[in-house]
């Protein structure tokens, strides 16, 4: 029996979040009705963002080691709760012999595609500049925002950095800023997409903005995937 | 450098709840402070308290799996977010290369020795069976009170039953009224000795009890071991 294949800690605290919503999206009565995972939990992964914008360590050689070791291990399938880690997504595809769920592949199915959806990336500079989101929005043609320092950038890398740092009020005061920020700017919906942004939201979901989370977008594409092989089901 | 194995999915919201308190113990401001973990969420594992009964297949064979397959990938200490699986400590340290840290001698280092303190065990009717908190307690001197179904112990069954089958609102009323019956009999503390209890106990911790976290306690002695060892500290 196979199982989902999760590598975390980027950061720990989103890891656990994604689990979380892995376990609350598995219909189950009982511990053997869930899913099994095996979860590397790898925070000293180097910065994303920062290596991405040239400023820091290159993660590469780490993530696919920890790939690697997922597939030593034989789990079926690849769940990664970092959206900036995706930059590298193709070379982590190529290495792994499990598929990888892609997370903004995941998360882009869940904006709505009505005429009057304006939707604004809230994510990583990183990952903003790494063009992923843009892209996989594009093939839906799909219009988007994205924010800059007059329209809350400069709160979103904040909001970031505080929940990193186990500070989730203050994130959710400064993403709350941003929100408002990006409403003035014309958006009505908001992907979250760095999987920080959803512990800061807790709470502080305003009824003027669509919220979708790149974190239970992935659960629910990782639990789909899983129940399908019946990975829940004792041999 | 090595991390954490954590041998869970026993259940899997009580893994998650475990690995919260590693990450909100450990002292960070960025992803790479914290403490790097590999964590087998194994829910397929067979209960654990009706195997101890001797209602139930044995989950001994999946235990050990589960640490072969921590050590095979180098982890330097095992923690087990399940108190009942620790039925088969001896069998699961003496294959173990790495140490693995008992809950219940964790948990009971919390219990105030002051001489007017009354401890209640909560646990599993298999856990209280194999009686290695009792022992606990009694190399300490600690006096206990276990409870029976007069007492509360129905109520703590349905509990952790509610607990792991999502339910947690009904296994909060469950603890609630299980704690005012042990109250009844005696008791002004608790041992939380079933990592579900801790997830019913959120938001209702009477004034007149004391409650002694067993998954909390087990994230201390990890985080304290973790830590001496700078597991979170880049090579």
């Amino acid at each position: 029996m196979s199982c989902i294949g999760v590598l975390g800690g980027m950061g720990p605290s989103a890891t656990v979040d994604f689990m979380n919503k892995v376990i609350q999206l598995t219909p189950a009565s009982r511990d053997q009705d869930h899913l099994p995972m095996i979860v590397l939990n790898s925070p000293q992964i180097p910065d994303r963002s920062s290596a991405i914008l040239g400023n820091g360590p290159d993660p590469l050689p780490i993530l696919l080691a920890g790939i690697d070791l997922l597939n030593k291990m034989d789990v079926g399938v690849v769940a990664i709760p970092c959206n900036s880690s995706h930059h590298w997504y193709s070379q982590m595809a190529e290495r792994s012999h499990a598929p990888i769920i892609h997370i903004a592949d995941a998360c882009v199915l869940a904006v709505p595609t009505t005429p009057d959806t304006r939707v604004a990336i809230f994510a990583t500079r990183g990952a903003i500049k790494s063009g992923f989101y843009q892209q996989a929005l594009r093939q839906r043609g799909i219009d988007f925002l994205i924010p800059d320092s007059d329209t809350g950038q400069d709160e979103i890398d904040a909001c970031i950095r505080a929940v990193k740092a186990g500070q989730i009020q203050e994130g959710s005061r400064l993403l709350d800023m941003a929100m408002v920020m990006i409403a003035k700017a014309g958006a009505n919906a908001i992907i979250m997409g760095c999987t920080e942004i959803p512990i800061a939201s807790r709470g502080i979901v305003p009824s003027w903005l669509t919220l979708i989370d790149s974190a239970l977008e992935l659960a629910r594409a990782t639990v789909a995937f899983a129940l399908e092989k019946r990975w829940n089901q004792s041999p």
